[in-house]
């Protein structure tokens, strides 16, 4: 049985040693700690720094393909293990559009793939250009390493905060980018092999707070067919134009004119953790199959409707007191919790719940990992939130 | 979160690992070698013999609980970890109606629940007293260690074959059993909080060649509602009798008098793999949430049918060449395997599939675990069999 290597000891490649255990196939993840969310579950779990390039050839010895938890392993240390005689998948090719949003821009533009309007935003004098690129608000955006809302700031030029953030963000490459008045915002998972296969999941809609995914719905309530077919095709086109291989979430907006690209990730996203209990084959289970070039699995949903709530960190740590209530309220809620001590505001974990009826399996989702956030104090703060 | 010890280093063990991700609870295995099929999976790893006390107690310090993977831990070594403090579950009096089949026979028949006509063999001079048991074959079993049709045996005791087998069986404690002309054989899930709680899943139907299951069918096929009914009253009043703590599993045999139990097993059981898919709590994650005393998992089917499959091994050990064919040929069929090397016959791994029609997902299970066990070969030793 083959042996897949997985740079990144987070949540993505926890969730992925589940699907990994089924077939059958090794994984090893490369953890900068003992404590990391998969060094916890793996058994091949080795301690290292993905950003070192001796650890990561140490890491990648033995594996027959070495893959990615997150998009921060340098490019040229991925051609180095792909030279050394292990595929990496996704290759650095095709991850440098993960990993820097101006590449990204410039080649999906190349081939038409609808994008806001953008531009690299000089250096020297800033401010009489972004004033230039647009009338109101804008959004600034570093190229390469943000995530979660980090590295996205929407300003308005004009404002003299603006100026005291450019000055802040000196030494940043920035880019800019109109900002758009979307209706909503959708992502698009689609799953591409070494030989090509590509596969599509339903399109669902993502809700953020704060810049960050709160809940998934899937599939994407009223969205029309030709958008949501769109949309797949939209995917499965950047995934082959680019040479994915394994996993490509694409962030969109939906708006009046049609959809835009935001943000592509190479690797299993926080919009397809839906996908465990609510599609046939998981995202794990998929990016896994994708990147040993093994026949893709079926996408098809396994429930009408199932949403997915993430769970941040609240105050409390003692998130297991909690489960008494949240399981005997609900006992076909899943909880998936990621081994993360609790920060405010972290992604520790999140729920799914699956069924026939938006509005109810939204509201049980929503419940359970509020309570799980808040735990009984979750009634007092939702009065606060309001006051 | 707490510290789960699962005594064991098998599948069930391997499985439960899955669940134990998902939820956050540490999963920490007894296993004989680092090769175990879960000592490859979990982190949480300890080598030793769970028949040695010493490694046992060594493995329980630290654990919130202790569960086990098989039966066969013997229950004064179970009584000294609760002794030492730490919870085991099920506890030693309700495992040994798992260890013991006469103890569990005279328990049973104790409080009414149907059982087949029994008796314990004398040591001496046996045949006169299996001769005036029954007037044509009988069912001898080992009272202890018997797994997969192995410690049973179907006999005539007027046969001279029989005072053969029982010369060669000299030495082993015997129970004698009528033989029983099922119709089919059922089997009862169900688990059992220490608080008292039960939740009961669907009946199955488990289809047996040469004494191993080979198939389960989810739920069993045109079960009329009142033997389903007293099927899962009957497994949930055993669990309370018997005071079982984590799963029960009970074999049936369904015939014209109506249901007798066959055996029982205190941990996830073979019968219930169809679970991980096909119910909205898998049997190991309800395991863990009844051994941890959680409120009890949803127990609805995820599909109207789900068939499950056992793969046995076959002459060829080149098991992942041959995931190629089956997950073209059916990308909606799930596959696990347990990470064992293959020998003819045993358990390595077992196949899925959900959907709307017995006999079409009875074949599509059918195929995906016929051809993981022969291969391309596959239609050669089909035509084989048949001539």
């Amino acid at each position: 049985m083959p042996v897949v290597g997985m740079a990144g000891g987070g949540q993505l490649a926890r969730m992925t040693q589940q699907a990994a255990i089924a077939l059958g196939v090794q994984l090893r993840v490369l953890a900068k700690t003992a404590e990391d969310s998969a060094a916890r579950v793996v058994a091949d779990a080795r301690l290292g720094d993905d950003a070192s390039l001796e650890d990561l050839l140490a890491f990648a010895k033995g594996c027959d393909v070495v893959t990615f938890d997150h998009e921060h392993v340098p490019g040229p240390h991925i051609e180095a293990v792909t030279a050394a005689g292990v595929p990496c998948r996704p290759g650095a090719p095709a991850l440098a559009h993960a990993q820097d949003k101006l590449v990204m821009r410039n080649r999906l533009s190349g081939f038409g793939a609808p994008c806001p309007r953008y531009a690299p935003v000089p250096a020297a004098d800033p401010i009489p250009f972004l004033q230039d690129f647009a009338e109101g608000r804008v959004v600034l955006k570093a190229t390469r390493g943000g995530y979660d809302g980090k590295g996205v700031w929407v300003v308005d030029p004009r404002d003299p905060a603006a100026r005291a953030l450019l000055e802040e963000l000196a030494g940043l490459e920035l880019m800019v980018e109109e900002f758009v008045p979307f209706r909503r915002e959708l992502a698009a998972l689609v799953a591409r092999s070494p030989h090509g296969q590509g596969a599509a999941y339903p399109i669902v809609e993502t809700v953020q707070e704060d810049g960050i995914c709160v809940e998934v719905l899937a599939p994407a309530p009223d969205l029309p067919d030709d958008v949501r077919a769109e949309a797949q095709r939209l995917a499965l086109e950047i995934a082959d134009e680019l040479g994915v291989t394994g996993l490509l979430a694409v962030e969109l907006f939906d708006t009046d004119q049609g959809l835009l690209v935001n943000e592509l990730a190479m690797r299993p996203h926080n919009s397809g953790h839906w996908t465990i209990e609510g599609a046939r084959t998981s995202q794990f289970e998929q990016h896994l199959r994708a990147v040993l070039d093994l026949p893709l699995g079926a996408t098809e949903p396994a429930a009408p409707v199932t949403v997915m709530a993430n769970v941040l960190g609240g105050d409390d740590p003692d998130l297991y007191s909690r489960y008494l209530h949240v399981m005997a309220h609900d006992p076909a809620v899943k909880v998936h919790f990621y081994g993360k001590d609790v920060r405010p505001g972290r992604k520790i974990g999140h729920v799914t719940a699956l069924g026939d009826d938006l509005a109810e399996v939204r509201a049980r989702a929503r419940h359970a990992a509020d309570y799980l956030r808040w735990g009984p104090a979750m009634k007092d703060h939702a009065m606060k939130e309001k006051a």
